[in-house]
């Protein structure tokens, strides 16, 4: 049994907490509401400070919003660093800038800490199902202390490379994952504007090279128009903020990725924002006047 | 045995002919240079224009590269449609408008004889191989007639619909192909300047939400800079002039697919558009003055 920290217990820290209680660990919690009752009951111990989080538990995961908040849990005047001592372990499991992470990463390894960013991808399904997958960046040492942790809440872990590296490799996720939605948008509203079927269309294309994992669940929300999350616009909108941010920051042109946020902008406006990703395709619907289906 | 025609022989043509004939059918080819001398050794008839292929076969296949030369071929003086009688069938396997294929079906249909629209994908190796993709848009009965040709051909065959949805369902196939390359570039080029191993990355992904063939297949061919064709970036903006034409014509509006052309004018610009469609990830690249991978 480990003594493990957990901040941030939000709609996918807390499932993801109480996976690693399951698994018989002690937890030391901090949030700004208050934890959730069953981790209490199940023995968890509230803490009044992230500093004391660090002070209690010899891994400490963090999950929460985005890079400001990690900042602040880690940084602030009672955070994470003000109660670490050597040879404990910093596990970010948001999804936050990589630049930021790398900066963050050696101030903790100054405390003569290890730093793990562990950005996740599959959302409140999988946090409740333990079916996540886990994108690490950092120390091989410290990776292979916290797999087996990992593996209470994740299904696929990737060790990609050093501090800043998982963080990168879920920016490259959710730029993918928003260019392939607006990908089988642009061609199933073609398909169906041409007055074919979009379903068999979508069917035809799904052994070929346009096949994705993207064709085959969000293809069939657009045909359906099921489009209850799922993955919020809202969030995906600040991925690609991170996305479009970092690029700015290290050089690098991403023009489809900078017009798909544009069009996240345009579902936004149009208050579509809490739906699933999914619904991207009406921006180019309200654009084009016709819909992929009716729902 | 039927009596097949065959119009069009060049490097995609010539091998799926050879397939029609390796299939025990008599062929009457019609092209603009001489038909391939093992297709004549094997007892093909070469025919002086497309009028007398029309006459002499029952199925009459089409493989040229674009939309005016389908015309030419079933409409001129000495095309296809002056020498059809009732009950023969048309099939056009070439890739083109979605909208022209409808005018063209309908003026055979004049004839009494059927038009199925049949566009393939696979490319050379496909057709070498008769593992092509085949999409077709007809009537069912002609498409049941048919279809023991297509399986000489092609594996994964698919009656989409009525006549043109063939087509529409590639330019969908394209549409789709040529983003996931710009979301895969994109993604990648990003994480390269980030710092993380694109290969590692891409092996990251390769399970969850952002997998497709083309992550797999060309995410490969960046990260190698494996560009040799494979399926040519001057061939892909044909295609993507059929859907940008088609959307202006539909009234469909397809900002991606619009910008993606755009970035492959700039590969062409550059002297890239012989190679892999693969290489439109070389425009970011110079636009981001940072490559991949290197060679």
């Amino acid at each position: 049994m480990a003594n493990l920290g957990f901040i941030g217990l939000g709609i996918m820290g807390a499932p993801m907490a109480g996976h690693l209680q399951a698994g018989g660990h002690k937890l030391y919690l901090h949030d700004i509401k208050n934890p959730p009752a069953n981790l209490i009951d199940g023995g968890a111990t509230v803490c009044t400070s992230a500093a004391e989080v660090a002070k209690r538990a010899d891994i400490i995961f963090l999950m929460v919003p985005d890079t400001p908040h990690v900042e602040e849990a880690l940084f602030a005047d009672n955070g994470v660093a003000a109660g670490l001592t050597a040879g404990k372990i910093v596990v970010d499991m948001s999804s936050i800038s990589p630049i930021a992470t790398k900066e963050f990463a050696k101030k903790i390894n100054k405390k003569s800490c290890a730093y793990l960013d562990a950005p996740v991808s599959g959302g409140e399904v999988g946090a409740k199902a333990a079916s996540l997958t886990i994108m690490v960046g950092g120390p091989a040492e410290a990776f292979d202390t916290v797999k087996p942790l990992f593996e209470m809440m994740g299904k696929n872990i990737t060790l990609v490379g050093g501090n800043g590296d998982g963080q990168t490799t879920k920016v490259a996720n959710q730029i993918i994952v928003a260019l392939n939605i607006q990908a089988v948008a642009e061609a199933l509203l073609f398909a169906s504007k041409a007055g074919a079927d979009p379903a068999k269309v979508r069917e035809a294309l799904m052994g070929g090279f346009a096949s994705s994992r993207i064709l085959e669940v969000h293809g069939e929300r657009m045909v359906k128009r099921a489009f209850n999350p799922g993955f919020r616009i809202q969030l995906h909108q600040k991925d690609l903020n991170l996305a479009l941010q970092g690029a700015k920051q290290l050089g690098v042109s991403l023009p489809n990725t900078a017009n798909t946020q544009e069009l996240m902008n345009a579902c936004a406006a149009n208050g579509l924002s809490g739906l699933d990703h999914s619904a991207l395709c009406q921006a180019i619907e309200l654009m084009s006047n016709h819909k992929i289906a009716q729902g």
